[in-house]
């Protein structure tokens, strides 16, 4: 009998791939970050020969930097205290309900918290994730409720000569039903890619639980790659694993929004959708928000809501597409043949806000209405999560 | 003009949650790992102040350790070499074409490549990846060809009280294919969960590639998660973010043969599937090899092609299920009913060679048919890729 215990017992080691020795043949497993009731968070980095241990995360006091481009608000960092194990700590004041990220900072070395196995990639970059519950990111956490699914999937785009993968979310119950429902198109940011939204924006999360609480209409999520040169997110093109940086070139050129109906064409002819104007919802982050306000304006009898959060808003001078000629005479024919909803939301101080101002100036005088939400903070995930947050329950209605 | 080029670089440069000042601020980018045309490996790692910097990785030549389960290969470490820069690099012999795994450690710090985003969770662990192609890997990796659709879903499990989380693989044009498909139930190993054999098994390329080379039926793949008392993966489920551990209460006690059932009907009454013996397998690695075997034999006429990798074979003697009572009788059943394909391999190292070899000759004295695999190497996913790259062109033919 001891034979067979041992036999199941080793199976159990050897699936580790190797890797886990440590924490199976080294003392006591840390725990960080280690999240308490009273919402302080601790931190534990065992580095018994390092000299200095630090983090940095966008949960401790920013500190202004000066770059380029001014001076900016950068993630503070903090010093952690190291015991007589050779495990260094620290404690934050208590946080305010939310989903942070952090790196550590060993000896001038910078990566992630090995106990920490969750780990979200922005661009170039990889960082520790953690959640503090008891308020808004109550929504971002995957609660007792039913489930939508969320699907990666590949689509034909004729525009951009390619197959293109996307991400879609659709709501529980959806696979068995014979409703059609409406779509929303999410997109993100400068950097993002179809991943960004369900990763660091938590979307599925926060429609199962608006859905469940009745607050969010069912609803279907398309989440596309805006990087029109890019096939897919970086590791899963056959690109292979490349170091990812900044897609730069036609982000903001207007071949995104001219190819959109690909996407549109796609979603309609695939998922049991409403194919109306009514039905249909877009909105997107910073660069997503540029592109949302472009595409609602060129086609602008398709979208019954919008949304703008974070916005960038004036195309580069250089570019040339016919899709910003006539930007006022679009935006004149968008209101006239009515919408919803046109959804502006930005932070404080938001590098953007001047620029989002300025439209709003733009939008009164012309008499086009819309809601504004004006948040604290600036431009970060922090914001795009609480604006989807209100911005779906407002849709289809 | 200028002012607009500057907020278009300003959007880029924010959209990064300013995680990446580092790559914008602080010189070249460092690449890391880089794979070359000879397939030999660089891995460079800044960090000016460390007193030693290392890697170990399953491409390194392994090292006896001795545990309290006697001696184990495990993964070698290789010392990095520092230049002037304080960037330490080390370049690898040429490597066969696989998909390896590795970690750093700085001054006695274990942690990730800050350089590569490319990054998998096993168990408590997190290691990056990188594929030197040029054979096998081929195909793992992402190609030009059609690809399948990857979702995760949630089923109802009565037979556990619970919503549960899986992952499948549909085949490009299922979506809009009249056609009914077969399936193959894929079970991941002690410690995975519905994500392992999308991360480190590489299957929805393997299958893609498979189907595009005419190697292998268009099939869909369904990847459950074997810890029964998990409703889904660290991370998504409502436990949250909580540290991974073993799963080892009623993984290998006949609660999931049990209750396998839940999961065939789900997928049977949800997908266009071909619901009969001639159209279903069941194939797994380790302990999900064990549960393919008792599954199989435990519902004698449910699969016509059974896999098992590397698998464990023997319950514990502690354990009291129905499940387990009668194997010789369930097999011989099982033998009687017909299969057309019982597909075993181990590795000549793997731990548990022993095992498999005292099943087969039990299934020999039965005059049970099987088709064996004996490879080099051990318990791995080398050896599961591998595997299923050989063993999926065999299906439903």
């Amino acid at each position: 009998m001891k034979q067979k215990l041992i036999i199941v017992t080793t199976i159990l080691f050897f699936s580790m791939v190797t890797f886990a020795q440590q924490a199976l043949f080294g003392g006591a497993p840390i725990v960080s970050p280690e999240v308490k009731p009273d919402h302080t968070v601790t931190f534990r980095i065992q580095a018994p020969t390092a000299d200095s241990v630090q983090i940095t995360g966008d949960f401790l006091p920013p500190v202004k930097m000066k770059t380029q481009w001014g001076v900016m608000d950068v993630p503070g960092t903090a010093n952690l205290n190291k015991d007589e194990k050779g495990i260094w700590t620290f404690t934050t004041q208590p946080l305010g309900s939310d989903l942070y990220s952090y790196t550590v900072i060993v000896d001038g070395f910078k990566t992630t918290d090995p106990n920490n196995v969750y780990i979200i990639r922005d661009v170039a970059s990889v960082f520790n994730v953690f959640m503090v519950g008891g308020g808004k990111a109550d929504l971002y956490m995957v609660n007792k409720v039913s489930h939508g699914s969320v699907t990666r999937r590949w689509y034909n785009s004729p525009g951009n000569g390619m197959q293109r993968r996307l991400t879609v979310y659709t709501p529980a119950g959806y696979e068995t039903s014979k409703e059609k429902y409406p779509v929303l198109y999410l997109l993100h940011g400068a950097g993002g890619d179809e991943e960004a939204w369900i990763a660091l924006g938590r979307a599925s999360q926060i429609l199962d639980n608006l859905i469940a609480q009745g607050k969010a209409k069912p609803m279907i999520v398309v989440m596309t790659n805006g990087n029109v040169i890019q096939e897919a997110a970086p590791g899963e093109s056959n690109m292979g694993y490349y170091k990812p940086s900044f897609m730069i070139e036609h982000t903001m050129d207007g071949l995104f929004e001219e190819t959109f109906p690909d996407v549109i064409k796609f979603v309609e002819s695939n998922y049991q959708v409403k194919a109306d104007k009514a039905d249909r919802a877009i909105a997107g982050l910073s660069m997503g928000g540029y592109h949302s306000l472009h595409i609602s304006r060129y086609y602008p009898n398709t979208f019954d809501y919008v949304g703008l959060f974070s916005a960038a808003i004036i195309p580069n001078e250089k570019v040339t597409s016919k899709v910003y000629e006539n930007i006022d005479k679009t935006l004149e024919t968008q209101m006239k043949n009515g919408y919803k909803l046109y959804w502006i939301g930005v932070g404080k101080t938001d590098f953007l806000y001047k620029n989002v101002t300025e439209y709003r100036d733009k939008l009164d005088k012309m008499g086009m209405k819309y809601v504004y939400r004006e948040s604290e903070g600036g431009h970060t995930w922090t914001n795009w999560r609480v604006y989807l947050s209100e911005f779906a329950p407002l849709l289809f209605r």
